[in-house]
């Protein structure tokens, strides 16, 4: 039994799309009320809301690793995710306040409607085949990324991301704001079928996952700043192949770096705005059936 | 004639196409380099480029009034808008250390390849009509805005911005910085030209001019923050038309809000993210042949 649902909105402060879904829900809870469970809608970082920026001291979705959360907080995120353990977790107990926490996320990437999912539980998934089912336009992406098992979502036993994009920083997109609205009423209308062994629609045998490969970075100059872009034909090109030869970045001065990998392999999160501070210009990911 | 011209990138720290186009000219000035007058290309706000935001005390291109150039600077944009117009001007004098302000900017907005004119010079006017016979794409908006005289650009007695997008605040799109390099050298070209009295192409009588008529805001709760978004028939159509009844705002709750305006005008800076914060969501102009 599925009993308490968290959904967060304004983990990083400057992506609008949770904020104000949480805010709309907040002052109407109809939508995300469900007979089976209790959903809670709670905005994850309120100080970088109120500046309009990723994080105060630290990204915050990358301060749920066990070994932070047992160290005494010494900024306003480390706080603030001990609070959040507190309120939702605690991570790794038997019980934890809630079952299931749905992260909400945008990015300037072209990703369109996709889920960034690192739990392997079986709920989990069994939610991510539904949610396929339901929304074809919906990729999934299976993260191992820059910091491990330090996500909000990794303090419930089950849970994932919603990443929607491309939208700048600091900006509500309507399209984007109403499809991730929607993907968010099909998960609860899922627990609720599931609560109540409801007929859940046929789910697919497989799901097609992008399963995390490696992290590029930028080309640098020696003080570590940058020195190209992405190149203009690999833009916006989430979710396609990218095989050796093909350009990759475009140097400050015009001339072009080729993708030099044996396999082809896909490029996700191009050109993020927030990642060039971690040294990532894209993500590879390899395509399986799960 | 033309002695010296100053190109500003950076003014807002966060717009990297102008950041890193000035970057690249300092590493190789040759590109920027014509025999008949000097060109200087600087960081206008280097403590925001840092910090990859538009400003850290208050928007520099907001802090050129005459009034404020005159009082004691108290805080890092007074002060450097002092600096830059003792480096650049100094603002309204006979003789000013530079002819010519080019600022190099960057939008959210679908703004394409545009100009951003306040300054009323005859100078000013020539390079305007000339960067629009070399560049058939390029649109031109006569701004009056939110803080009237205040820009970079106003310290000379000739200049204007040039804003592209959309690119998110924080993100190198390499497609249109290629695009604002290239109309760069044409400006650049046109100086040449002109003070050598060599042929300039024939320029057209009139230039399509969109003339700023008013600012309007996002829909807003009583606190003041959002409680609605630009409408999705209404996002990425800058430099269209809107007229009486269309759809221009929805409410998180989802309704609709309609312009309500009898005369039908042009929506620019739609969805800007540094807007926000300055109370509107679009501006409206008016087309007109100057």
């Amino acid at each position: 039994m599925i009993r308490r649902v968290a959904i967060t909105g304004g983990t990083h402060g400057n992506e609008l799309t949770g904020v104000y879904l949480v805010k709309k829900w907040q002052n109407d809870p109809i939508p995300v009320t469900r007979e089976s469970f209790e959903t809670l809608t709670l905005h994850a970082n309120p100080e970088a809301i109120k500046a309009c920026r990723r994080y105060i001291d630290r990204d915050l979705n990358r301060s749920f690793a066990t070994a932070d959360l047992a160290n005494p907080a010494t900024h306003y995120e480390a706080t603030r995710a001990c609070e959040l353990n507190a309120l939702l977790g605690p991570k790794g107990a038997e019980e934890t306040a809630v079952d299931f926490i749905l992260d909400l996320h945008s990015t300037t990437a072209n990703m369109g409607l996709s889920l960034v999912v690192s739990s392997e539980s079986t709920l989990t998934w069994e939610a991510v085949r539904y949610l396929c089912a339901r929304e074809p336009k919906l990729r999934v992406y299976r993260w191992q990324g820059d910091e491990e098992d330090a996500f909000v979502d990794s303090i419930a036993p089950n849970g994932f991301a919603i990443e929607v994009g491309p939208v700048p920083q600091g900006v509500l997109r309507s399209d984007l704001f109403m499809q991730t609205e929607t993907l968010v009423y099909h998960l609860l209308d899922f627990f609720e079928k599931s609560n109540r062994k409801a007929a859940l629609p046929e789910l697919h045998e497989k799901v097609t996952v992008y399963d995390h490969v490696a992290l590029i970075d930028y080309p640098r100059d020696a003080n570590g700043d940058l020195n190209g872009m992405v190149h203009e034909n690999r833009q916006d090109r989430d979710f396609t192949l990218i095989q050796k030869g093909d350009p990759l970045f475009r140097k400050l001065d015009g001339s072009v770096i080729c993708y030099e990998g044996e396999e082809p392999l896909y490029t996700l999160f191009i050109n993020e705005a927030a990642y060039y501070e971690k040294g990532f210009a894209m993500t590879l990911a390899r395509k399986i059936e799960l």
